[in-house]
């Protein structure tokens, strides 16, 4: 589109050089063969900021769970399932990565047994036991050689709390805070309001925009803080 | 497509002034703002006999969980949720229908409660309460003017016994009862093979075919049982 050639145009390939991995969606975590737990990710924020690293000059690897996306031209996609299939690839794969930008929205708990069969209804009641899954982001963020990187924080109430809470317990170097519970932003919209915090303690909001406007704001921000002689 | 048009002239209106209800994909159950229970369902199946209804002369109204599909032409598509609104539109409409097809995958259980807030994610170990979902279907075999009843049976093990206990269970006139654990039937793909068991004792196999083909043969099944004087 036009749009595109004039963002391109705005910003030539200042991430060439640079491999980024973007994480997308949901997962899905299987009850049994015909159930499974997932949450109201659409992918669109990820696939996003996939997108416009690419259209900046950057390598980008796309580790996606189940949406109905197609992946944006140029970009190495990995589609995945579960919360552990996700981490797997992400761990396979961190060592080629400056940039990992977090924006999947992982499951926290995954039932404790996966059932072979489909599971028969009986009972009026039944209680599923969850256990939690891998924290990938903290996993990344414990990391000696850690990539930059930017997580996502979904509220629903107590945003920037929560969202700050969230950067300093992952060792993160960027948070982008997004209240779900808003009708013009989060999960299946075009559109997005976010808060950026930062390691250093500044922050920056965003008011209103589509998707990939947003996710170039981000791009701005993660390109004008990577080291110089890494760029 | 020309074999759209075959189709339609070799079945020339044979469903016309009757009128179909199909229920079609999975139903999404929520924890929380963020989270819900769900299955695998794509709806394809349910939108095949939609669709194939309608060009055989029947009015369709399609009562359909959250899917990627578009409504097809001529079907009156209602869409729902939870098994709760997919109840509530069913018993609507139900009295003005002579066929109900529920291919719907509806979720037996949902969670006891909905929490209004994101759930935090504290405790190692988490315990879901689930409670029983109403069973639409048996609550449409214990109508007094019960309509033409096709239900589904997707099974990872015992089949036939399965199906036939879930005709007699819940009063229906036909199930289509497939095996979801072969890789060419059932979820998200294209072909399904079933079997057919009726009321009456009888049944019927289907070999692997396309899932427009099967809606055709449970068609052709249903126009040949319906009464003479309400065709």
């Amino acid at each position: 589109t036009i749009f595109e050639a004039v963002v391109a145009a705005l910003r030539p390939g200042d991430l060439e050089g640079v491999t980024v991995m973007v994480t997308a969606g949901p997962t899905r975590e299987e009850i049994d063969p015909v159930r499974f737990i997932s949450n109201h990710s659409s992918g669109r924020m990820g696939y996003a900021v996939a997108r416009a690293a690419r259209q900046r000059g950057a390598r980008v690897i796309l580790v996606s769970g189940p949406t109905g996306l197609a992946a944006p031209a140029g970009v190495e996609r990995i589609c995945v399932e579960s919360a552990r299939d996700m981490q797997a690839v992400v761990m396979e794969h961190v060592k080629e990565c400056m940039v990992v930008v977090k924006t999947a929205a992982v499951a926290d708990y995954r039932p404790a047994e996966r059932k072979g069969d489909k599971i028969k209804k009986q009972a009026a009641e039944m209680t599923l036991t969850l256990v939690k899954n891998p924290d990938i982001l903290a996993e990344l963020g414990r990391l000696k050689k850690r990539p930059f990187l930017v997580g996502f924080a979904a509220e629903t109430s107590r945003l920037e709390e929560y969202a700050a809470q969230k950067l300093a317990e992952k060792n993160l170097d960027m948070i982008v805070a997004n209240d779900v519970s808003l009708g013009d932003a989060g999960f299946n919209v075009d559109t997005n309001r976010a808060l950026f915090l930062f390691r250093d303690g500044s922050r920056q909001e965003c008011p209103l925009m589509s998707k990939d406007e947003l996710a170039n704001r981000i791009l701005d921000q993660i390109a004008s803080r990577l080291p110089a002689q890494r760029r």
